[in-house]
């Protein structure tokens, strides 16, 4: 059997040599069959055949320990011996218990060794992708809220020229299930093609042998290509609506598991990070509706080890590029970024994203009214949508509660909010209370369900004024404004939850209160009516000065 | 093409009568050749061809909107003409506009319309599980801890009988990804085996054409088969390792989605509950290691509509009896039961467990040493594991400082930790409040990752002094008391934490601690040496009296 195998695995290698070579050398890449070997052997083959008169060899009962050889059975321990004999140890081992040099000689050597393969530890075959300067895609922001872009639309251009760098390289790839152009990745197609080596038919577009990007409407094929891509010493990413990730919620987990391990082995080397962009997200699926809301895979992530897990939500299209770029020039991490794939308004120039992301978290100068004097209120966002909520309540409030101290703080980095014990990227407590205050009320607008800041903020010291809004299960196919108000995170909600914690805005906060909760209505009223946003909601802008 | 598919339909309909008519009074159960119907159909099939210029119909262009009729498409509002004439409505709708009153009468009536099928509002032919009672199956416990017993092999005995006592109404399976035996639920093979009705061999065991057991290693196929089992009115329960449930996340979502909408539509029947028994979890995979270690998915479950979902951690054997027989009366749940399956210790007579379980969290008053004086320290625990560890670390403290007043809390009902404004199942916070006291400490020992009892209780007054300790993604291939020591669960671990958030015990506290440290290292190199745990902790017992 021995003999057959080993010739069988020849003739696979030899196969596979030729097609390369009539791929490579006479260029004939019509899709080629490769050897398959098929090998069927019994379970439990070559174990004790009969224990106690049942069958093992061959069935069900080979699969765990087939012999159990303790107090109560003694009559198995010539069994075991029998089995153990079997294997003709006297022809394998010396008398003083070592292999037989002339066996020992047959294992490769140095890299031919299995553990030792460079194949299996791939970080030693990762070589640095060549990269654009992701400053050069920049959207101009004249001034925060000015000009409209579509984040991941952006994002697209930098990495059609990441692939156009690396296509000598060739170590990069996209992979995703069929949403490359859903997720306004298209600029990628202008410098590759899907890979696809079957038959092609008219109308086909963007399908070629040698091309980067690799779709298949499977996540679970998809992430399997990507792990193994990673393991190999290459560089890659995985697009695919947020709500879907969660098919490989188990496929994760023992990638962050692999690594965590992994990193404790001194002769292991780093690998790429596995770099997931969820675009499609829980705000932008007003068309789908409810089967395709849910943000909890970054519940599911930050469960595993903190030296593994990033997270990720730029803002607009600037800060998305900036993190893009430090995602895939990192190691051994897995990153999850969440980003918008539709026109939405532009905040920051890139020098402010670049300082921004950096940073993972900061204070808005631009958008407060609390400088020169504490604030009487934070308003922190985090998500692009949640982002432009948060700025329109504050420009409501800005006209209506003149007086009120506002201080509106953005996060990028979700694991800023961690204790620094928990996590490294997280935030001193002393930075914590710079940034929230220790004493007043916080009103957190969340691109996730609410309770995760909760979670990643109960130790600090402000905590117990923290109110989050977010994504708390509730959504139908409506407007893109409407999800907002369904959840209590649209702005009218924010001011309302604003006023509710601020007593000091006294007369006028109430009846700014009663004017929004009018203005709700009337938002129900004309989606109703028109089955789009009203006009006041389509066309806001911010329009305060710094 | 309407005629050959009404044709094909009925010949696959006849073709389903003779099969069942053969197995059903010829008794022939041969595994038959089912009819299925392959039709290829071009996509986009009758919409528009060609639109501007480009190929439409019978291609991916067809996949969303063919044709944008606009203020910048004029010229398509002529296409849209002629495609929504080509379905001839003057033939279909009478001049007034209604449809012509011979085509209305060839729609079905009554339960044959599509929306009314009872077979698609499966609460319409629910019928109510024929119970035995389960308190015939309690295991006996003299005293706390006195016997040993395998929680979720008693549970076997009495879902045997449950799938006995409704063989005549066919309603109810068992479905998992071949974990019946490994989750030690031997008995139901009493009474019945695995549907099979494939071919047969020698040594195989447990099958049969009838069976109520539905086993493939695919906990997708499983999920999908329960989902559709539930929804067309019948009851199951799907039994999974703990780790791998993760692999139906997203499938999960969509049914918790589905229960949460279909509750607000009056029409709609409720269901059976979706019933996981999560045995084989965290805490016994020592020999699986690593890989096989994740108890994320009850964080998972917790996002989903309070409404919806309900989370159970049974102690012991008679809880886990009384859990379930509470599981399968319920309607409309999602319920996630974590459960063990080795031998361990026995804590609560019946009586006790119907009384523990009705509440869902409780002060185990046996175990107390605050009775007569409020506490120094609250001990609580969820989970059979840290139970076991929670009563242990007690015990040494009851020895070792023996003036603390200590106060045990087990929680069965993890949703009794929310605010009542939260949960349906939610304490209120003058209940939580006298478990949990307003200011001593509280020392959490939790199956699940700690941090999600922060989530549940972040608002509750005594939260700033829980101290939680659970998985924290630290594991290998070890002895199960080690895995407790890898992430700071043990006993040893547990009273020493108490020792530092309580002052008083000064020195007698010091040297406590001190003497644990030393146990700690002495497990360590015993484990090494010995492969097993030391008898100190295999051999240990309750042996406190009330």
């Amino acid at each position: 059997m021995h003999e057959t195998m080993a010739a069988t695995l020849d003739q696979a290698v030899e196969e596979i040599k030729r097609i390369r070579h009539e791929a490579r050398i006479l260029g004939d890449t019509t899709r080629p069959r490769w050897p398959m070997i098929v090998l069927k052997s019994p379970k439990g083959w070559t174990g004790p055949k009969v224990v106690d008169g049942l069958q093992i060899e061959g069935t069900f009962r080979a699969h765990q320990i087939p012999l159990a050889v303790d107090a109560e059975h003694p009559e198995h321990l010539k069994l075991l011996e029998e089995w153990l004999k079997s294997y003709r140890p006297e022809e394998i081992f010396e008398e003083s218990g070592c292999l037989r040099s002339e066996l020992a000689e047959l294992a490769p050597n140095g890299e031919r060794r299995m553990g030792a393969n460079p194949h299996a530890n791939g970080g030693l075959l990762l070589r640095d992708l060549i990269m654009p300067d992701f400053r050069n895609y920049a959207v101009n922001v004249p001034s925060p809220g000015s000009v409209q872009a579509a984040d991941t639309h952006e994002l697209g251009a930098f990495l059609r020229d990441v692939i156009r760098l690396n296509r000598g390289q060739r170590n990069f790839r996209i992979f995703g299930p069929d949403e490359t152009l859903s997720n306004r990745l298209n600029a990628v197609f202008e410098a590759t093609s899907r890979q696809w080596d079957a038959r092609t038919q008219d109308n086909d577009e963007f399908l070629a042998p040698d091309g980067r990007v690799m779709e298949i409407l499977s996540e679970h094929q998809c992430e399997g290509w990507l792990e193994g891509y990673l393991l190999t010493g290459r560089h890659g990413m995985f697009n695919s609506y947020e709500a879907f990730i969660h098919i490989i919620d188990s496929m994760f987990n023992q990638h962050a598991k692999w690594l965590k391990v992994s990193a404790e082995l001194p002769w292991r080397r780093e690998i790429a990070s596995l770099n997931y962009l969820l675009a499609s997200h829980v705000w932008q699926q007003a068309h789908n509706g409810f089967t395709h809301q849910d943000p909890g895979f970054i519940d599911h992530v930050v469960n595993k080890k903190a030296s593994v897990v990033r997270v990720y939500l730029p803002p607009d299209a600037n800060c998305l590029l900036s993190v893009w770029d430090h995602c895939l020039r990192s190691r051994h991490y897995v990153n999850v970024v969440i980003a918008g794939k539709y026109q939405a308004p532009q905040w920051l120039t890139m020098n402010a994203a670049v300082e921004h992301c950096a940073q993972g978290i900061g204070i808005w100068q631009w958008a407060c009214s609390d400088r020169g004097a504490g604030p009487d209120v934070v308003m922190a966002c985090c998500g692009d949508v949640p982002t432009l909520e948060a700025l329109a309540a504050v420009s409501i409030m800005r006209e209506h509660l003149p007086d009120l101290k506002i201080r509106v703080v953005n996060v990028v980095d979700l694991m800023k909010l961690q204790p620094q014990s928990e996590h490294p990227h997280g935030l001193s407590d002393e930075a914590f209370d710079a940034i929230f205050t220790e004493d007043k009320p916080v009103i957190f607008a969340f691109h996730g369900y609410p309770w995760l800041i909760h979670r990643l903020t109960y130790r600090r010291t402000n905590h117990d004024n923290f109110h989050v809004r977010g994504y708390k299960e509730e959504g139908t196919i409506t407007t893109p404004f409407d999800m907002t108000v369904l959840n209590d995170l649209d702005r009218f909600h924010l001011v309302m939850d604003t006023i509710d914690r601020l007593p000091q805005t006294g007369d006028r906060g109430i009846h700014l209160k009663q004017l929004l909760k009018e203005k709700l209505i009337e938002h129900r009223q004309y989606i109703r009516k028109y089955g789009k946003d009203m006009p006041e909601i389509l066309d806001w802008k911010w329009n305060h000065s710094a």
